[in-house]
């Protein structure tokens, strides 16, 4: 569900006609809407508000120092990976106290940080960094807050890339180790090991995984109890889907109806790691064709954003719908799928023009008639998108713009190429 | 071939030992040794010496502007596929008479900049394209040099993505389009097409491909003067391989060995593109390890470079070597290949600190044990390495280094958490 809909033809992120941002911004540029945003943190909120959870939305899906801002003042924390990610979170002027740290690879310089800010939790993936932790924290003379993130051995149904709740991933610990490692940090003076993190992937679309790791989980955290040790806390992580086709996702709710029974009487606080949930319908990628060429028995739009902007397609074979910006009546899309019921659709490959075979955005795709020149809006493309840009083939990355109600605000200015060598006048 | 070679247990790049490198500039780093890129620049001049060929290194493999700078100081040309690499290669001083520019998507601003700069050739992808060109210089009174790439449908066996000339992909025109495209274009007066251009893909570690792509494409060249039109230059591409494995890619020789008698007495200028296979061996990536791990049956050895440093692993399937920096007398590599014949090995996942199971550098790989603070290399990192690199999970990208015999130079400063954010303050 978002805020990006046809109006007479055109299409516009809440009041603002997506053409009139290519004018003032120009392409390929991502638009977010600030009502989708908010709308999809309102509705976690609400889903579990019996327990009154800390919120860390997940700084990795879409991290615009902006869109930070926003969460920051609606009430969210935030999950951070890196020591970038918390850089960004104080930079918005998020909480520290509202902070979870998750990430195989913390190190001294980074952890130190966290300790220094003051961060929540660190979610605890090995022995190693447990061990690791506790130095640094004791070194300090602090006292650490810990979730150990366990690995239930769930599969999310999801891309292997992103899959990481399994037995052979490199998160967490498995449960079998989980009660040894209680047992040997448990009563560590510098650390306090209160808590159990879980994060089964993204992203999933139905809540049986959750299911299935919160009956593996639960009884665990029982034990540890009956053990003495005073967990108090169970962070949930994050995953849930987005709507790249219309209905794909179940609505929030319905996630919870299914959990929520489950945590009842269990006395946890609870932590909720929404990213790809809250910012996946919240942005659009906008990009202009550039030709168009029949090649082989192909045809091809080829466009202005490419696999450095939007690398979801080709790294995990995601589907985004794509429409052009100002279609006829016959035209107007009622939902986003793969194959609309339309008459007159032509089948196109959309790539970009980076010189390799793996810079596409769809193949085979059923399209309207596009011509040189027109904009399409590649949509869902708030979350794990510019985030993950680069800037291959020597292509400045794209401008960010927020738009909330009528109103546009330039987030991100597009990069020169004076920026794409900055750093190596040395 | 390269200049990356153990001495006395310790990697060393040409006279330095890495070691220095990462303690003086940190880890992850991209180590790039110029007496590799030298060698194998030379030797693709040498092969190919009868022809005197215009040598375009291919900017997208490795565009850090000081090696430009030397590649420009030895001779060479450049093969550019957008308006930053362009940008780039003017900026380290290149002679834009000896650049050709590729790619499907060229924007009418970046046209007009290769136009004012005086490029030696468009290399032209689609009709659309042309007809835009045309338009364009004629706009300025001037007349643009083209080479018409043709799509051989030639299969070069390698990554579905870096397959670039088989009759789907998006490049190229098939032969059956290309005489009209010459008929439609040929006479028209602010163009001049008078070369032909052939990229297959990369990398292509036979000379097959390209005997076959010109089976096909020196009978066509013959068939367009018969027809009238003033063909005088072939631009072969690029493609060749890099030793990822030692022994992997055949010497230079071998592929000249099959491709010089056909181009004998045709009275074409040539044109190389080579990329990978200058900078490939050129480069290595230095990471140390931040924790090991023992997860579910497997054991993890958690780095601090990711796949937002070198995503060919996760991206392409593409194999690394990586071995220690530091090893005994029983573990220096005689040859670089998957499974050292070695006793004491152990099989671990190299990966990344980033929070998806897609970051890995390697998996199930034979390695020396190693403990957190070691350092490994990651070997064969030079091209289509940082040039793909990312701030995802809001990671400051690596530094690079140029070493120059027994000198090192930075040749891009690590970047820093405002770098991440500096567009955004807006």
């Amino acid at each position: 569900m978002d805020f990006f809909s046809y109006r007479d033809g055109q299409l516009y992120c809440e009041d603002v006609p997506v053409d009139r941002i290519a004018k003032e911004f120009g392409t390929p540029v991502y638009i977010y809407s600030q009502a989708t945003l908010k709308h999809h943190y309102d509705r976690i909120k609400a889903a579990y508000a019996e327990f009154d959870p800390m919120i860390c939305y997940s700084v990795k899906s879409c991290g615009n120092l902006n869109i930070l801002k926003k969460l920051h003042e609606w009430g969210s924390g935030f999950d951070v990976v890196s020591g970038g990610e918390l850089f960004r979170v104080l930079q918005a002027g998020g909480d520290p106290g509202k902070v979870v740290y998750a990430g195989v690879g913390k190190t001294d310089v980074e952890i130190n940080a966290a300790l220094d800010a003051g961060i929540a939790y660190f979610n605890i993936e090995s022995e190693e960094e447990l061990a690791n932790l506790a130095r640094l924290a004791r070194d300090k003379g602090k006292r650490a807050q810990c979730a150990l993130r366990i690995n239930p051995d769930v599969d999310p149904k999801t891309h292997r890339h992103t899959a990481t709740g399994k037995r052979e991933s490199k998160f967490g610990v498995d449960l079998d180790r989980a009660m040894t490692v209680f047992e040997t940090f448990g009563k560590e003076s510098s650390l306090s090991l209160s808590a159990v993190h879980l994060h089964l992937g993204s992203p999933i679309y139905s809540a049986e995984p959750y299911v299935e790791a919160l009956e593996k989980t639960l009884p665990f955290i029982d034990a540890l109890r009956a053990k003495g040790f005073a967990v108090d806390t169970l962070d949930l992580g994050g995953g849930l889907g987005a709507d790249y086709q219309t209905g794909q996702t179940p609505p929030t709710l319905e996630y919870a109806d299914k959990i929520i029974p489950m945590l009842r009487g269990q006395n946890l606080k609870l932590i909720l790691e929404p990213g790809r949930s809250i910012a996946g319908n919240g942005g659009l990628l906008l990009t202009r064709v550039i030709y168009t060429k029949a090649g082989g028995d192909k045809r091809f739009l080829i466009v202005d954003a490419a696999m450095n902007d939007l690398i979801r397609p080709a790294f995990y074979g995601a589907f985004h719908f794509i429409w052009p910006v100002q279609v006829g009546d016959a035209f107007v899309p009622e939902r986003r799928e793969e194959c609309p019921p339309m008459d007159g659709l032509e089948k196109v490959d959309v790539v970009g023009p980076i010189c390799e075979s793996g810079d596409f955005l769809a193949k085979e795709r059923m399209l309207p008639p596009a011509q040189r020149g027109d904009l399409l809006g590649v949509f869902t493309a708030g979350a794990y998108a510019f985030t993950m840009s680069s800037q291959y083939n020597a292509r400045p990355r794209a401008a960010e713009v927020l738009v909330d109600g009528g109103q546009c605000h330039l987030i991100r200015r597009r990069e020169t190429y004076d920026d794409l060598v900055a750093a190596e006048r040395v």
